[in-house]
């Protein structure tokens, strides 16, 4: 592992790392906020994914998590979207291919020697961090904004009692029924729709929902509501009597002002699940 | 005026517009952050003036300044540093002419023409927002960042009664004797430093001080402090025995990363002096 850089910011630490990844067969690069807090011991965990065209950068910069991360002393973690470099398979559109992993392990050429996002979120990069920084791997939460309000969803559903809660900021929620799905979905995992289900988050809801607090914030002016298709999970949620909260916010767009706005909230909802 | 995109954040609106601006001679981009407060009646107004490089956009979206703006009512501007487009004078280097405009009036060629950011910071933009916003002309304030902070500054003693505070994140705080200074106030005010004293901080502190409270926060890893030289100003404020603060920060550095940690402190302590 290297480090890229590392600035104080709010009396912890932003680092930007970059190291081989074993999942993804190329090197990857994230950003690790880590609290004041964390000089003293290890902290809580809150993991971040980014939507579409993202890197770890996006984030780090633009949603103001560090403050609110640093009073409730959460390290922040924020991995990039999908594998990056050279040798890695790409797309000409923005949202399939480099910058749009959507947090699967693709089966499919040619994807699949370095599309293994899930993997790499949910075994690769936790090990490594819980290595590498003093945070506590007991205690780690999950969030992340449009295609990783996905990723986030579906990797706390998919992973039972590994996250103690899990928000989205305008998640792409029913990703097997939108165009923000059935493409990148068939490219990466093949034709057969019964492998896309563990992928799409109103189908984990009603299938199984989510051992804990739920919170999503949705803005009613979001340019991609349509294909977003918040309706379909929150009908799931409400089907199941999911513990939790839908919120639609009104006038609130797709862009990171309105992850900024509602960041203090998901940061302090995370914080009561993980006791910090 | 034309609106170039408007998005809600934390319960306010950010915008950006472009005018011809009468000062610049050319198109000028501008960002507006208007708290929810505006809805009811004009609101005291911030100025934050960026550094260099930077465009009206950087500060609008790494600095975290809405949230606290919307908490406090107040409204936050966000100019352009320099004038900007085809017809105007230009350098190769990144820290002379656009997005180097050092909030001064040229008078040499080939700047004189377009670089006239005092005025444009001082007059034109406060008379554009206060016809075309809900703000109150009377109440403002100003700070900035870098060379914005050296505009805040120097604004802010040269403009007796203008602001009712002035704040700084790491300013350039004497360029009459430093790099970044003395090339480019030869350059728009040409070879006679009498004419360069206005707009040299520290000997702006050194003539007259600021009537009211002054707050500059300067990290003690800042890459560029040697040439910033928070020590002349911080002598300064001591000789005059100006009312304000001074304070270094151990372990920050010139990033946004430092600006965002701080600028909770900076908007409540404007906020206080606007009686917001």
């Amino acid at each position: 592992m290297q480090t890229v850089s590392e600035n104080r910011a709010f009396g912890g630490v932003q680092g930007v790392y970059t190291h081989t990844s074993e999942a993804c067969s190329c090197d990857m690069t994230f950003g690790l906020y880590l609290p004041p807090q964390a000089a003293r011991g290890p902290v809580p965990v809150l993991w971040y994914l980014s939507g579409l065209t993202c890197t770890h950068e996006n984030a780090m910069i633009k949603a103001g998590a560090q403050g609110w991360a640093a009073r409730h002393g959460l390290a922040v973690v924020f991995p990039d979207t999908s594998p990056r470099g050279e040798g890695v398979a790409d797309d000409p559109h923005y949202d399939l291919g480099q910058g749009a992993g959507f947090y699967v392990n693709a089966t499919e050429a040619p994807w699949a020697p370095h599309f293994r996002m899930w993997d790499y979120v949910a075994e690769e990069l936790p090990g490594l961090i819980a290595e590498q920084f003093a945070v506590d791997p007991e205690r780690q939460a999950i969030t992340g904004h449009s295609m990783g309000g996905h990723g986030a969803l579906t990797l706390a559903m998919g992973l039972p009692g590994r996250y103690a809660s899990v928000s989205a900021f305008a998640p792409i929620a029913h990703p097997t029924s939108a165009d923000w799905g059935r493409k990148q979905l068939a490219a990466y995992l093949g034709p057969d729709e019964g492998a896309w289900a563990a992928h799409d988050s109103t189908l984990a809801m009603r299938a199984r929902g989510f051992d804990g607090e739920v919170l999503i914030d949705q803005g009613l002016s979001d340019q991609f509501i349509d294909t977003l298709k918040p309706e379909a999970l929150g009908e799931a949620m409400a089907a199941r009597r999911q513990p939790g909260r839908l919120r639609l916010q009104k006038g609130y767009d797709h862009s990171y002002f309105f992850v900024a706005s509602f960041m203090a909230d998901h940061v302090a909802f995370h914080a009561e699940a993980l006791g910090a």
